[in-house]
């Protein structure tokens, strides 16, 4: 099986900067496939940078690395590291961009990134994806056991990542992301939710409340939502989602990440 | 050979969605290589996804698998399919999405996908292109016959495409693409035009009809235009285009999709 | 080692202009991985391109075919090129694109691409991309001798790449690039600068002006930077940059590339 490497940043598809990461990459490893998961990334945004690789790293094949780089602190003294869990390696800036991995994982390793050794000559101190992580990333996918590349350490940072907050007939959340259909994504789960609904429930009579809309029950899927009326409806990756039926939730609903969002039940 | 798998999508590149698909695609079947024909199709435009599929898949080799997704009715009793024709497979949603194909195929096999056994654990609501299209995309890949995946069906839906019109003298069609640079492609082709010219007509003569503006003659390239001044081609894939040299002619135009174009010879 | 094709243009995501030129290459060379550099040029920028293929080719494994395609006079009598140095091969038009890799290079041979036996059949005026250079790449990533292509040429085209002016005290260069953070790259090195430092000069008496606005001294790293403060820095390619940490100095700046810079020690 040939080594996978996939990419998440806020480089954009218009400068040479993913390019160059999968140049070096590739010199170091010529096997490699490598996968963008998304070099668009709001630039410097940090928490979309880990919801967006949290969505996905764990549909690859066990073994894949998982290069990310948002990293407003380049050059400065935040840490480099390899996190390393029970499937993947991840390997980028300790700045909190893997703070849902940490959630995720059952076993955890972080190392700091510490030897030259595996560095371009000469790194500079504004490209660190090209001349630290990229070829980390390349030396990790050839085999090069995480150890070699520097101590563990335990303080690796965290993001503050608010949970919904319950009462035995409602919970409240907020938006997390909102994708590129305008569809409005809530920290609030299936898991969350599911106390809610004993059985017998009828899911027709749950609320949700967002920017000050009340949206009646949960629709199974989009296009049972009436047009222009906006539904709520546990997504595939399990969170409430908000969403107009082919239409934009985010503009319509003008809502923007961060924005409250309450579910309840009649009491 | 290694196998090769196409994406052409509304994904988007800033949503994990398109990576989402990719890696389960690999975990299925670590040695394809998968290459993006677009995951910037207008959401949930389906013309325009089954535009630029048709644009792109027959450069690729024979036996490529093109998945495809535009798909506002995911979820809903819309059918899952594959698309076997001489060269190649297509899966993706029955929604039209595939109805240049059925017009280019010489022979055509359409497969309404049912075996779970192929699909992701516990598919949800919204995201089948990872649940259902992208497992299918690599047990095909991987060689599992499509026959495997859930009866032959032949009430496949497809778009209502209309064709250009002719008089002796003249041809209407309409814009159904319009490109990066602002290129305004019609769904008039070398071959209607053909039987208007015949030999010894001086291309000069044609004139081109677009959102009020006539334009003189057939030019051989781009640079043959004036500054300035709208220009007629038949291009790399045999489709009357109207452009401006190194400007943007949609916009200098005002030209949508949609828009009528009529070619006329003299009479 | 499989061989590599990478791919810079201005053919953007959302058309299918470039999946089918990798379409293209797979079906002459499926062995081949193709990487994207940027298919975002804006539109016809050939500096743009030139500059965003200088960034990257280097990085990218002895042997590489980078095919580039900036082409405004796509059908007209300029030329197809392959150039050939010590470590690549690069395919495109003779306009100009390649113009820093001429700079870069210390072995250089450029042919006239004219053997049609490489062609796909009937190349059209529009899409030499596909039906030429694309071609032409997946055969030299095949092993195809460059000479086989078409016969040496000396008089290759050049731009008209402006050099910083220097004094004893000062450096004058400009804009050359605005890449998507808004950081502001220079003309002006590292090498450039070195000769007016001698050891001992403190790098804070350095000044830097741009669109009337006097810069102090040369960070380190980003986050030295105040909030707010544009800040100059010896960038990871070893040019002048102007930034702001975590904004958009071209936002705050008002710069636009071609804007003058000039750099000054105290005399």
């Amino acid at each position: 099986m040939p080594p996978l490497v996939t990419l998440t940043s806020d480089y954009g598809a218009r400068d040479a900067f993913a390019a160059s990461i999968k140049g070096v990459i590739l010199k170091i490893n010529p096997q490699v496939q490598i996968i963008d998961i998304s070099n668009d990334i709001t630039p410097l945004d940090i928490w979309e940078g880990a919801f967006t690789l949290r969505s996905a790293y764990k549909h690859f094949p066990k073994g894949t690395v998982h290069l990310a780089v948002v990293d407003p602190g380049v050059g400065s003294g935040r840490r480099p590291i390899i996190v390393v869990t029970e499937s993947y390696y991840f390997v980028g800036p300790d700045n909190g961009l893997f703070s849902l991995i940490y959630q995720d994982a059952e076993r955890l390793r972080v190392h700091h990134i510490t030897s030259p050794h595996y560095f371009l000559p000469n790194p500079g101190p504004t490209f660190h994806g090209r001349d630290i992580f990229a070829p980390v990333a390349g030396w990790l996918a050839k085999g090069i056991p995480s150890g070699n590349f520097g101590d563990e350490i335990t303080d690796f940072t965290k993001l503050n990542i608010p949970v919904p907050k319950g009462t035995p007939n409602s919970i409240e959340g907020h938006v997390v992301h909102i994708d590129r259909f305008g569809n409005i994504i809530t920290n609030i789960t299936y898991n969350n939710i599911q106390p809610l609904l004993p059985d017998g429930t009828d899911p027709a009579a749950v609320t949700v409340n967002i920017t000050g809309k009340e949206i009646k029950g949960l629709k199974k899927f989009y296009a049972e939502a009436k047009p222009g009326e906006p539904g709520a409806i546990i997504n595939s990756s399990g969170a409430l989602e908000i969403f107009l039926f082919k239409q934009n939730a985010r503009m319509t609903l003008s809502v923007k990440r961060g924005d409250i969002v309450r579910l309840a039940v009649p009491g």
